[in-house]
C-alpha cells in the first residue's frame, strides 16, 4: 500500500543554468508520499530517471520505501515535459546553446525542500541511473546537506562508453527528416523506431532477452515486442525533451560541477553522506565496474552488485519482488550506518 | 611475412538461393595465399565477416595461419560487394524476398573448392563473427567434409538480443530519407551516422573505452573518434550491401538450415569436425554465455574465453600480439586433436 499522493507545481521563478542561459517563471513539478515528520527528518527525496514521469517509478512507495515511515518527495528532472522542458518553455537544446546540468536540478531541488517542505537536508536521496546521478551531484556539491544517498545503477560521471550509446540514440532522432538542424517540425516516427531498438538493446541484459518469452507476452516477434513495449516509452513525449534530457546525461559530470576539473576523485572526496552504490551485474551502461571505481572512491561507501538479469533495471525492478526486497534491505541497511 | 596473394573469381552461373531467388550469373571472389599441397590436405577456407574485404582481414595470414605451411583460401560472403551482392548483380533485399542464407554460401564455397582447388574437404575452417557463422553452417550441414573448425566470437545462431542489435542497425539506415522503402536512392548518410555509432559501442567494449586515449590518436573528440575510425568503414560499401550483410545474420540458424527445426542441439549434434570455439571476456553481442552453451552441444569440442578489452574484436585482434599468439595457439591445439 503506498497511500495517495499530492502532485504539485514549485515555482522557481528566474532560473538561471549553469549553461549560462536564463528561463523566465521555470518550475519544478514534484509528487509526495506520506507525511512530512513535525522535526523534518523523514523526507526521502528521489528525482527521477531518463524519460520518467513520477507514476512511473513511484511504485517503489510500498515496496521499498515505507510511505507510513517516509514522505517521498518525487521531482522531475529539468527536461522531462513536467519540470521546465523544452517542451513547455523557451527552453532549447544544446545546438541553441541550452544544457542543464544536474548541478542545476540540485540547487533547485534545494530550493523546494527548503522553500515548501522548510526541511535543508533531505534523510536519504534515492535515485536510479540519472536518478542516481543526481544524488551523486546533490552528495558533492550539498555535502552537509545530503545525509545519506542509495545511488542504483548509476555514476557521477558519465563514462566515454555509455556517451557512445547517448550519442547513437541521440543521432537516432535527429537523422529523420523532422529534425530541422534545431528541432523537430513533426513527429520523427522513424528516428523514434530507431531510438526504442537501440535503447532496447542495452537497457535489459544479454540474459534477458535469452529468457524472453515472446509468444507467453503475446508478442507475435521480437519488432512486435519492441514496437509494443519500448516504443511508447519514447513516443508520448515530446521529442525535444528527449534530445534535452540525453544532453543532460551527456554532459554529467560530477567533477565539472563540483569545481574540481577533471578530478573525479576530488569530488568525490567531497562527500560527507553515508553512500550506499549497488550495481546490476549485468547493467550494460553502468557496468559493475564502472559503479565499483566509484564507490571506492567514496569515504566509507558500500558497494552491492544483485545478480539479475534485468540489466540497467535491476535498479527499477517493478515486476521482481526478490530483487525489491534486496533494495529494502539496502535502505535499512543504510539506515543503520 | 604473409607472401604474395592471388584474387580470382568464381563463376558460379545459374545460383538458387534457400529463399527462392534464383541469380543468374553468380559469382565469388576469392583470394588466395601459399600453395596447395599436391594432396591437397593444407586448405584452410577463411570466409570473411560483416562488412569486411579480404584485405581487411588477411592480415590473419602470417601471424596465425602460416603461409609456408597453409593455403589459405579467404572467400567473400554474398553481398559483402565482392562476391554476388545487391550492388554488383539484380540480388535484392528482405522487403524484395531476398535473404542470404550461410546454406547458400558453404554451397557455393563448396563448389568453389571442389572445381577449382580440386579439393573435398578443408583441413581447417577458420571464421570470425559471421565468418564462424558460416564455420557452423559448414560443419553442420557438410559433416562429413569438415574435418575442423575454429569458430571465434560467434555461433551458429542468432541470439534475440544480437537480433536487436541488428534491427537497430538496419532502422538506423532506413531511417534515413535516402530510403525508398526497397532501396536507397542517395546515400543515407544520416543513417550512416547512426548506424557508426551503434556499431561503435557494440562491437568494442565497456573496458576498451574505459582505456582509450583519444589523444594520443589525435581525436579531438569521441564524436570525432567514431567520424574518423568508423564511419568510413561502413560509408565505404553500398548500403544495399550492408542491408543484406544484416538480413544473412539476422536470418542465420544453423537448425533451420540443417532442417532440424528448432531443435539447435540436434543440429550442432551432426557435427563431425573437431571443433574450437573462442568467446571474448568482453563480447557484448556473442558473449561467452552463448559462445559457450553452443560449444556444451558440439562433441568434443573446446570452449576458451580470452579476457581481452577488444570485445567482440578479440577474434580479430589486428593490433594485439598477445591476442594473435593465443590464437595461433589456438590453432596449433586444435591441429593435435
Amino acid at each position: 500500500m503506498r497511500g495517495s499522493s499530492r502532485d504539485a507545481i514549485f515555482p522557481l521563478g528566474r532560473f538561471s543554468f549553469a549553461c549560462g542561459q536564463t528561463l523566465e517563471n521555470a518550475h519544478l513539478a514534484y509528487r509526495v508520499f506520506g507525511e512530512l515528520a513535525a522535526d523534518g527528518t523523514n523526507l526521502v527525496l528521489m528525482p527521477t530517471s531518463y524519460g520518467a514521469w513520477p507514476e512511473d517509478i513511484d511504485w517503489v512507495v510500498g515496496p521499498i520505501l515505507d510511505p507510513e515511515r517516509w514522505c517521498v518527495v518525487v521531482v522531475s528532472q529539468f527536461g522531462n515535459g513536467r519540470s521546465s522542458s523544452p517542451s513547455n518553455s523557451p527552453m532549447g537544446l544544446a545546438e541553441g546553446g541550452w544544457c542543464v546540468s544536474h548541478a542545476d536540478n540540485v540547487r533547485a531541488q534545494g530550493r523546494l525542500l527548503e522553500e515548501v517542505f522548510k526541511v535543508e537536508s533531505p534523510a536519504l536521496v534515492y535515485g536510479w541511473s540519472m536518478g542516481a546521478q543526481q544524488g551523486f551531484h546533490w552528495a558533492a556539491l550539498e555535502p552537509e546537506r545530503c545525509q545519506r544517498l542509495l545511488a542504483l545503477c548509476g555514476t557521477g560521471r558519465t563514462t566515454p562508453h555509455t556517451r557512445l550509446f547517448l550519442l547513437s540514440l541521440r543521432q537516432a532522432l535527429t537523422a529523420d527528416p523532422a529534425w530541422t538542424g534545431s528541432g523537430f517540425d513533426g513527429e520523427p516516427l522513424q528516428g523514434l523506431r530507431t531510438f526504442a531498438l537501440i535503447y532496447a538493446s542495452w537497457a535489459a541484459s544479454q540474459p534477458y532477452y535469452r529468457s524472453l518469452s515472446l509468444a507467453a507476452h503475446s508478442y507475435g516477434s521480437l519488432e512486435d515486442y519492441v514496437e509494443k513495449a519500448w516504443l511508447p516509452l519514447y513516443r508520448r513525449h515530446d521529442p525535444h525533451n528527449l534530445v534535452a534530457m540525453l544532453d543532460t546525461w551527456l554532459a554529467c559530470d560530477v567533477a565539472a560541477a563540483a569545481g574540481c576539473g577533471e578530478d573525479l576523485g576530488a569530488a568525490l572526496g567531497r562527500i560527507q553522506a553515508r553512500v550506499s552504490v549497488v550495481a546490476g551485474k549485468h547493467d550494460l551502461y553502468f557496468p559493475p565496474a564502472d559503479c565499483g571505481a566509484e564507490a571506492a572512491l567514496i569515504r566509507g561507501a558500500s558497494f552491492l552488485v544483485i545478480n539479475s538479469h534485468l540489466g540497467h533495471r535491476t535498479g527499477n525492478p517493478r515486476d521482481d519482488p526478490a530483487v525489491q526486497a534486496r533494495l529494502r534491505q539496502a535502505v535499512e541497511e543504510l539506515q543503520q550506518r
